[in-house]
């Protein structure tokens, strides 16, 4: 695998790469082109081959790519198939929701367990997950070094919660507070900014525009 | 304002560009140079320049923007300063999240009402927005004409009320459900993957790289 930087946006290409290879495989699919590819995402064949050249050599010339190899690949290089513990905290609504619906292995990751401060939540489980205190957060991050935190608490709570779970050792963090958050440049912060998909759509809807014509 | 084709890519980073310019501007900053913005936002100078001249001119050589001005154009091409109607298909969890604590002003809509098939929801209040009858969908849709609705219904529920939304003369569709809809052309569909922001974090903690110094 070649060592060079890797831009953003090839970064956040390969998610969707490997989603839309996903639902290609489920469907029975075996193979496909980057121009067929490149039609259902939106992107030019070139920008898929130049993409996938940043990690090694896929594919061959005039047969495409076979799909389950490449899914696998770019699976690797996202790092699903070695999943990192992971733990969510708060469990409000959002939280709720996540704990109830969203596939965390899909992501790369192992839901390990929730923290919340409400009495009503702790000690009861949702979808499996015990709700435990956050009196308790020292201690479990001590014994299991949890990789990720999903940050869904309350706004006021975000900053210190984030800097609290920094000094335990958390690499990651996956903020959905709408709190830009300042941690050490060594963490990861992913934040997740419903309102620039949804002014997204307000512009096609104020423009009018036809939707292109995109695997979104 | 020219007309001409403006590419996803570009109309992806209109509502980043608005959300800074938003963050600038409550921080009291008054002007920024492109090389400024584009540093904060982990884009070049050129680039900022060069999408913003899709849509007129701004800014003044030598002199940068004027946040407040670029921020209220950028406001009025993202379709902001005419809010539309928007509903709720499905007050669970992430419906109530997004219904408790979701700033729609901000993105372009008006939330007027929240639907849910379940008896114990219906006639309640979240965040002073009454939860009504699925039973009542036609009518309300008859008598409002809401332009968006919020998909945050059960997988197994989600092509068949995006087909019903799309009849009743909902334009554009904002799905949470992970389904791949299949509606008229003619409709917007903007789906927010979890899955891609959180294997976002899990390629950058596999591969432990250093997290690009964006304002992301």
């Amino acid at each position: 695998m070649k060592k060079q930087h890797i831009s953003d946006a090839v970064v956040r290409r390969l998610p969707r790469y490997y989603r839309y290879l996903d639902e290609l495989h489920s469907r029975g699919v075996v193979r496909i082109s980057s121009s067929v590819l490149g039609k259902r995402m939106g992107v030019t064949a070139s920008q898929i081959r130049q993409d996938l050249s940043c990690f090694g050599e896929f594919g061959q010339q005039g047969y495409g790519y076979n799909i389950m190899e490449l899914r696998a690949e770019i699976g690797h290089i996202l790092g699903v198939d070695e999943p990192r513990r992971l733990i969510i905290i708060g469990a409000g609504h959002l939280g709720h929701a996540l704990l109830q619906n969203f596939d965390f292995a899909q992501g790369g990751f192992r839901l390990d367990t929730a923290f919340d401060v409400s009495e009503a939540l702790i000690g009861t489980e949702i979808n499996g997950v015990e709700i435990h205190s956050m009196d308790e957060l020292e201690d479990y991050c001590a014994r299991n070094h949890p990789a990720v935190a999903v940050l869904t608490v309350p706004k006021a709570a975000a900053q210190d919660t984030a800097a609290r779970l920094v000094a335990l050792g958390v690499r990651g963090l996956w903020n959905f507070t709408n709190v830009e958050l300042a941690v050490d440049e060594s963490v990861f912060v992913e934040n997740v900014h419903f309102a620039d998909s949804l002014l997204t759509l307000s512009y096609r809807i104020s423009k009018n525009a036809n939707p292109e014509k995109r695997w979104p």
